[in-house]
């Protein structure tokens, strides 16, 4: 990695910042709070108390138990789309991304993906517009990337997505809402804060990890211990069944007052495939910290502190983790020390506040950190792992092994090594 | 691939040839198939229907539904340990392989891996003996394979074990149903008739493919659509949900007579962990058969015909197996093509009875087959893939890619190709 953060060295090209500053402006969507009995084609279910949609699809709000364990937590069985067209322009790789509104980031407009499409959206149930440039991810020429992952597992039960990236030769002219980005300017792009959305950040992750080959025998086995010793089943269970929770008309929400909320919002945007509806959200207690501890082998290979991650939602038992990562239920034994190290400006490789999915979370927001920890960190348990960088980005081509968070992190980090 | 079968180049080695004549008098386990009422320690729930067992462990009857379809289902939830231990004799590797009883194999006993566990095994739930041999996996010196890998997705709801190989350098001793093999006889093994039990063989077969390395990203995103195009969620249900399927004193069976049925059986086995016991066990129809079609590249390379296979029980959907897998629920389109091609001696490469795992299944035999397809058959449909040996072999490493059918086959590929 670079010794000063990439901001300092690197800014995004103008022709950029114009289109984004139109983008911004013109997508004026409003979203305001409301009451669960104002949701339009929502409503909670009476025998189950689940919250759910009147057609059955998009996503429902219900509980999920395993063990002692029960809480809430969204189920979205649909596997959608999230896929980033790429072509070289000039002999330069460039990504076509998306200015695209979601009613939960608290900017509203965030950089997606080319295609972010869940197939309730392409199949168009809501009988909204069709989705731009779909053709070139169901009917591919040239397949970089194509990976089911994860989304939050404190959060959504089982939920993935196929990443994808498509190389074209073709003449694509972007839609007023999309725009060719240099891939090398991503970096520097990652480095504004809530600008590049998760989706986006989760496939360029595996887009720049692509090349990286082999496999750790014994990262695998570590891991593969790991998920032995966490394993549990959760299965879905009616929302009126989870115990310690409360129904206000606005939030269901922990009668501790920890932990997230679910609500209710309503939305009118221009430039979204539907024009208003509303909707209910997840929203995490925020700002989270999400931190990866980085050292430097004498061999001069990068190594990050990896956590296997037991989360409720995981598909299979546990996922690699981020060093820290607060407010998804676990304890964060490294946190403090995170915080301290992050005083330093001398160990910051990246600090910048990012947004999480904003179509289901509402105003998920965390500080995401890689700093330099020296020799100064150990392992604290059996769950954490110094990994060489090569190791993990080896892994980003195949399913469940990184969760979303540490993909983020993993996307700044090799943009950072491309840069440099 | 040779051109001939193996069998005719070699054959077991003498001194395993009299061990296992002495192992297989010894254990002379009785079995005898019971109606459901003389079943001990399990019982049907009454409000469920579900067949389990009175502690709530070693596994359960249910149902399983996604979608229109629901059928019975093994839900297992525990990860057991299939473990080989390998050790250097005299410079050459050798396997330390067991003679193990199980109620449901046509021959009673069969060759195993080292440990072959589930947790209720070694958490000792029955009160059984210790498992042999299980520090060597649970405290391992040096992982050769340690990964999670599925079994028969038709019959079992996301089953997975632990498939270990560990090396070791220490002395040890072989207790009486033990014997260290040489790996390079294990190809000539494999041609046995129900020998090599079925968590030999996908141990095996991972320890044989892990020097493979790289992920053809073709590849991956054919399998990363298919599952996409067959993803549904299969969820539990209680068994007396399932619909056309009756229960008499004996048995649990289709009205129709097709497909498996569930039966009980009793059990004395002086060398096993209890010595006497009632179970019930999943009878699949049998004889299968089971079947890769393989050619030559003009460059000389080895392709199989896999296909995708969506099963009910799959933890992601599908996996990827054999071209032909009779009796596991789907259409079967080149199975004529298959059985035409094995009336041919110069086609075929690999041709034996193998038995599926006789803790869970009833006399489960299948005909394993691998025949040399020439330029022959084409891909029936969007399925189906001549994928390159080596890419598969990359996959055997990562969970959930190939089902444990597909597994046996590689080890019979693998070992082939290591003998010649």
């Amino acid at each position: 990695m670079s010794q000063a953060p990439v901001l300092a060295s690197e800014s995004p090209p103008s022709d950029f910042a114009r289109w984004w500053a139109v983008r911004r402006r013109t997508h004026h969507c409003t979203v305001r709070r409301v009451p669960f009995a104002e949701l339009d084609e929502w409503r909670f279910d009476a025998a189950t108390g689940n919250l759910g949609h009147r057609s059955g699809r998009f996503f429902t709000v219900c509980g999920a138990r395993a063990g002692g364990d029960v809480q809430p937590i969204i189920d979205q069985p649909e596997i959608g789309v999230l896929g980033i067209l790429v072509k070289r322009i000039g002999g330069v790789p460039h990504c076509l991304l998306q200015a695209k509104a979601e009613p939960g980031n608290v900017n509203i407009v965030q950089l997606s993906p080319t295609v972010q499409a869940t197939r309730s959206n392409y199949t168009r149930v809501h009988s909204g517009a069709p989705v731009r440039y779909l053709d070139y991810f169901t009917q591919p020429d040239r397949v970089l990337v194509d990976t089911l992952q994860s989304e939050h597992g404190a959060w959504f039960h089982r939920k993935r997505n196929r990443n994808m990236v498509v190389l074209t030769d073709e003449d694509v002219p972007p839609h007023e809402d999309f725009h060719w980005v240099p891939l090398r300017s991503v970096g520097a792009l990652l480095t504004v804060p809530n600008l590049v959305n998760m989706d986006a950040r989760t496939v360029l992750a595996c887009l720049l990890g692509r090349h990286a080959t082999g496999a750790d025998p014994a990262l695998l086995s570590w891991f593969t211990e790991a998920r032995a010793r966490h394993d549990r089943t959760a299965v879905l269970v009616g929302l009126n069944t989870v115990p310690g929770w409360q129904r206000t008309a606005t939030e269901l929400r922990r009668e501790d007052g920890t932990g997230f909320r679910v609500l209710a919002v309503s939305v009118t945007a221009p430039n979204r495939e539907a024009t208003a509806w509303t909707q209910p959200l997840l929203a995490p207690r925020s700002p989270g910290v999400v931190a990866f501890l980085a050292r430097t082998t004498p061999a001069g290979r990068t190594q990050l502190l990896v956590r296997a991650r037991p989360e409720l939602g995981c598909r299979d038992a546990a996922e690699l983790g981020p060093t820290v990562q607060t407010g998804t239920g676990q304890d964060e034994p490294l946190l403090a020390t995170t915080l301290a190290l992050a005083t330093d400006p001398t160990r910051i490789r990246y600090d910048t506040v990012l947004s999480e999915e904003g179509g289901r979370l509402w105003h998920a927001e965390s500080r995401y950190l890689v700093l330099d920890a020296g020799d100064t960190v150990p392992e604290p348990g059996p769950d954490f792992r110094w990994t060489d960088l090569a190791a993990l980005t080896g892994l980003l081509r195949h399913s469940y092994y990184l969760n979303v968070q540490a993909r983020s992190l993993l996307a700044a980090v090799l943009t950072d090594r491309m840069s440099t």
